[in-house]
């Protein structure tokens, strides 16, 4: 039996636009077994899931027809999902990586992670989410000119969490993609270069002081915050509690501030006032999961 | 008396356009001695040279108007111009942080390095060049919302040197300017940005393989590679010598391959090729310059 721990991911760091992704300590967890003419999919509750609704079944599905593999069964329980759905935490990508590794532990383990990493990407759509749910930490994905996929990762000094900020509101990605626009002035194309570029040095530096300029973005953030009600309102009450940064997770509607470590009521501190807000919003302290996916054969 | 002495640099270096410099060992050096009633300014080979044409002149000038400043003389001798003008290697950048330096010198000293940063930038126009120049290595610079600067270096693991090649041609910064693209599409844009981030972490680590890749750029190279003659096959002869990756310098036409420390006699080996070029090529085997401009007082 192999059990697969997948995290949350963040991505469009800052001004990372597909581009920066970063792995959080908060995770779903499968068991796959084998099994002959048995094909079972059971939710941590008992209940039973079809396969249509099923991100981690149909990936499954996707990788035995791309290996043209006839799987003679499995039993799968699904053990712990705290990964919101829908909200810009990576919880497709996280089931979409759980869906590859299941389906080559089935296969017995064709694939290597490189190729898992970019069948996840192919999948997804874009790299940032599942290469940082492979890889743990904060990975660059970088897309060359041939299609190939090259990430490295960087190694963010120590002292930082992430006060992720979940509201009781969905958006779509496609919704969120809309409102973008197709095409960048060169002023906003240097922007987001040189912002990028500062955050990555910024973050490995440990020169957080310099967190709250580099996390600027002008390809998503000015035209999604709009679309999250009360989003600029959770921000600035972010910044007055002296958090370090602040930005939209993924496509939203999940907002994260970046917190010194040892601040220890922050969340406690901004509650009178996210109470406030049109939107209910859940808070999770989280930190960086550096060590990505976990496998265990049991 | 203070003798200054600034570096070379080279911008706008891969995917990091009006972003990322980086400071060179190649010199220009000046020595600047307070006066009385004495306006002299002397080339190393004892000529003397008109304000209009001499670019440490004209910015010392713009210095002392913007103080308020009446100087009551100088003795200037320029020790060394080892710096081409006008071919992408910072020499304009090189003459404006000399003449600040030399205006402060002879004012007393009232500019702090931020200020002289700041001043260095917005007389030269943007910030790759002057800040590599003064704090040298590699630098990444952002301009924020509100026009402030801020700057990081990178650290670049040791092992690499930089195969500068010149030709003997000029391409003015305008022309150079005015074949670039008003605006970008976002898959431009995010293939700027991850490429910038992916060639930080590259150099800062050390991971020289990923520089083919990483040097990708979309924003100006594409557009002026044709604006130099022979350009492409110069990248394309470097390529099979075996260096990591080739790229414009700051506005060209000088080039720049990426090469191993211990590859000695690079240049010995693409002599044969360059000299069948159109243009007449001149090459330099140059180090990444740590320390930036220096400061002598004698």
């Amino acid at each position: 039996m192999l059990r697969i721990r997948v995290p949350a991911t963040s991505a469009n760091f800052g001004p990372g636009f597909d581009v920066l992704g970063v792995a959080l300590s908060l995770f779903n967890e499968i068991e796959v077994e084998k099994a002959n003419g048995v094909f079972d999919f059971q939710w941590e509750d008992g209940s039973t899931f079809g396969d249509e609704e099923n991100l981690v079944l149909s990936t499954m599905a996707n990788v035995f027809d791309l290996f043209n593999y006839k799987v003679p069964g499995y039993k799968i329980r699904s053990k712990s999902c705290a990964i919101p759905v829908s909200r810009g935490l990576g919880s497709s990508a996280a089931s979409i990586v759980a869906g590859i590794y299941a389906a080559n532990y089935l296969m017995g383990g064709k694939m290597t992670k490189e190729e898992i990493s970019a069948l996840a990407t192919k999948f997804e759509g874009h790299p940032d989410n599942v290469v940082s749910c492979i890889e743990g930490g904060m990975v660059i994905s970088a897309v060359g000119e041939n299609g190939e996929i090259l990430s490295s990762q960087v190694k963010i000094a120590p002292g930082l969490k992430l006060v992720v900020m979940v509201p009781d509101y969905k958006l779509s990605t496609r919704m969120a993609r809309s409102v973008l626009p197709d095409t960048y002035s060169r002023a906003d194309m240097v922007y987001n270069v040189s912002h990028a570029a500062l955050l990555v040095t910024s973050l490995c530096r440990g020169e957080f002081n310099k967190l709250r300029v580099a996390l600027g973005d002008r390809i998503h953030q000015p035209y999604r915050l709009r679309l999250i009600p009360g989003a600029e309102a959770v921000f600035e009450l972010c910044r007055r509690a002296g958090s370090l940064g602040e930005f939209i997770s993924g496509a939203g509607p999940t907002l994260i501030a970046l917190v010194p470590e040892d601040d220890t009521d922050f969340c406690e501190r901004i509650r009178p006032q996210l109470d406030e807000q049109v939107l209910e919003w859940k808070t999770y302290e989280l930190e960086i999961c550096h060590s990505g996916v976990s496998l265990e054969v049991m």
